[in-house]
């Protein structure tokens, strides 16, 4: 992996030091401080992903198969049973510490998946060192996959904007969501490039406020105009005309196309269909859950209190008073006008396009209805 | 006017001291504090409504009815001509403090024609005794109103609740935002008192949090159960069935029916549209401006960047990152069900019912299409 950037340029969420342990951008001190922690046990990682150290449904998946690589690296002994019923343990753990980005459980099993192919073999050597190294490169084509990805998604999304247009986003799925390059920033970046972005509009997102802090940041360092706006002013500049589409990440995608992301998203696609605007989810197709039929099936996570009545460890909602805090919401599939991967351009139907994306093995490649940019 | 009550009750914002000056409630510093301000002449109350300590289109009219009296007070000298001058200039320095809400400029404006109502009589005895005392008055009529008008508001908006719901609300048109009771809010606090409000959902209202702040702290210190949400919530409460009604305030109501409230009413009023839920504006005649025909005619005021990219005093957007800071937005009358004022309720069409509200002397009797609650 890349050297992390501190002055200029993207920057980098996660890096695997080859000394053996995971080094992570503290993104909750972002854009004051640019620090960083070292994850040298799994449970390390489990902690920054609940902290929200990381975060972004692909960066969380991403840390947490490199804490499957702490919890092998950590094992003691040469019980193979034991080794195994440890990292099944890290994976459950890694798996709970935040429920709805499936990217999170997809990244967990395929690591577990590979050390499980590899049993037979550790049984027999007594070792682990096969498994741990499989793991490790497992890791790093987690990685690897993750920005070629993005980069495939930003060609493929930049082709759906028109030179001059603005774009509203939420959140942030950006390079520090993810490995790097990012999903929904991903294809803002590379429309950039092709010099077609006039500004971005960035919801500040509430309560954690990545999309000021975060998506921000960066944008700015990478010179591209960007106007952050507090989130209750969405409809405002869309009344306004000020923005041309909307495009945002996503943590996890049904069968059906409803889409789980950060709470205030489905309020923006409302307001987008009322305004007659496209609405775009960026997501690589490990985000795509075949398994959850519909949005209703995905679990939204319900995060501290404290998030919303403390800003900066100020108390701003009077003592006493309740309040809600979930990190998501889901989208249904008729606001949204597609779904970029790195696989294609999911439309409606999307029961039967994001099928064809999650498995192109199985279907007839003559039959792509729905579906491009193969 | 009442004492003010610090520990439970109903929070006053503003109160007259007969000795001479205006008290302000500091409501930047709440609910952490709860600390006053002297306005001893009118350049303070200009200054504590540009900085927002007094805040809410009916209570910064109030307020800057008795700047109009400290402006006659703090004449010094017998010149009438001067003495006319002089409130001159603080009417104008009033107004320009904030353009929206049309509430300031009616009430700077109603100060000043009562005193020049007696511009004859200053003239021949040669002092402004009786201005002076006249002005005073009239100040404390428009308090007197202001807290009757919303009452009535109270009363009549209470009428369209059904037992047992749940309300949305945003920023604070409570008792704070008016000199008592409150107009949005006077409305919960009469359909509480019949038993029917289960609960109040308060969008947190950024930049300033009026909502978070100010809405949660009344609503809790009557006992009226409130739930604070962040402004991107609004969309995933509705979704789930939480809410029955958004009931929302107004700086300036045009007359088509158009509406300008604190930013982020309008993209509730989408959300309420595509749920089906009624959304109610609450305000007194006073915040009805014939003379602007649409919204596109109310000048939206644009408060310092600050506000958005600081929290508490810290930096929450990154150096050199554009943001937009609208202090409202214009709500469509077609969003709006019905517009609740002290002398009833209008509904569409607004271009005939809230001519008929504004001067109802006008109007033969018989027909009030659209009007109710006489």
């Amino acid at each position: 992996m890349q050297a992390h950037k501190d002055r200029e340029g993207e920057l980098e969420p996660l890096r695997w030091e080859e000394s053996g342990y995971l080094v992570l951008l503290d993104q909750r001190k972002l854009p004051g401080e640019i620090s960083y922690v070292s994850c040298e046990d799994y449970q390390a990682v489990v902690r920054a992903i609940r902290d929200m150290q990381v975060r972004g449904a692909p960066a969380i998946g991403t840390a947490a198969a490199y804490g499957m690589v702490l919890a092998a690296l950590g094992f003691r002994g040469g019980d193979v049973e034991g080794f195994y019923d440890s990292l099944a343990e890290a994976a459950d753990r890694l798996k709970s510490t935040r429920p709805t980005a499936i990217n999170l459980a997809w990244a967990v099993e395929r690591m577990f998946r590979k050390a499980l192919a590899l049993k037979r073999e550790s049984l027999e050597s007594g070792d682990f060192l096969k498994v741990k190294a499989a793991l490790l490169e497992e890791a790093h084509a987690i990685a690897r996959e993750d920005v070629e990805a993005n980069k495939r998604i930003g060609e493929l999304g930049a082709g759906l904007i028109a030179s001059g247009e603005s774009i509203l986003t939420h959140c942030n799925a950006g390079a520090l969501a993810t490995v790097g390059y990012g999903t929904a920033l991903g294809i803002l970046r590379s429309a950039a490039a092709q010099g077609k972005v006039a500004r971005v509009y960035a919801c500040e997102t509430r309560p954690l406020l990545q999309g000021a802090r975060l998506t921000a940041l960066e944008l700015s360092r990478e010179g591209i105009p960007v106007t952050v706006i507090t989130d209750n002013m969405a409809g405002y500049v869309m009344r306004k005309g000020l923005v041309n589409r909307v495009v945002v990440g996503a943590d996890r995608i049904a069968g059906n196309g409803d889409v789980a992301n950060k709470v205030g998203t489905y309020t923006l696609a409302v307001l987008a269909k009322t305004h007659g605007l496209p609405f775009y989810v960026a997501a690589p197709t490990s985000t795509i859950d075949l398994g959850c039929r519909t949005g209703e099936e995905i679990p939204i996570e319900q995060r501290p209190a404290s998030e919303v009545t403390h800003i900066c460890g100020r108390r701003v909602v009077p003592e006493g008073v309740d309040v809600l805090n979930p990190a998501f919401d889901v989208t249904p599939h008729e606001l949204v006008s597609a779904i970029i991967t790195e696989r294609g351009i999911a439309r409606e139907p999307y029961v039967e396009t994001l099928k064809r994306l999650v498995n192109p093995q199985i279907f007839d490649q003559g039959g792509r209805r729905g579906c491009q940019g193969f």
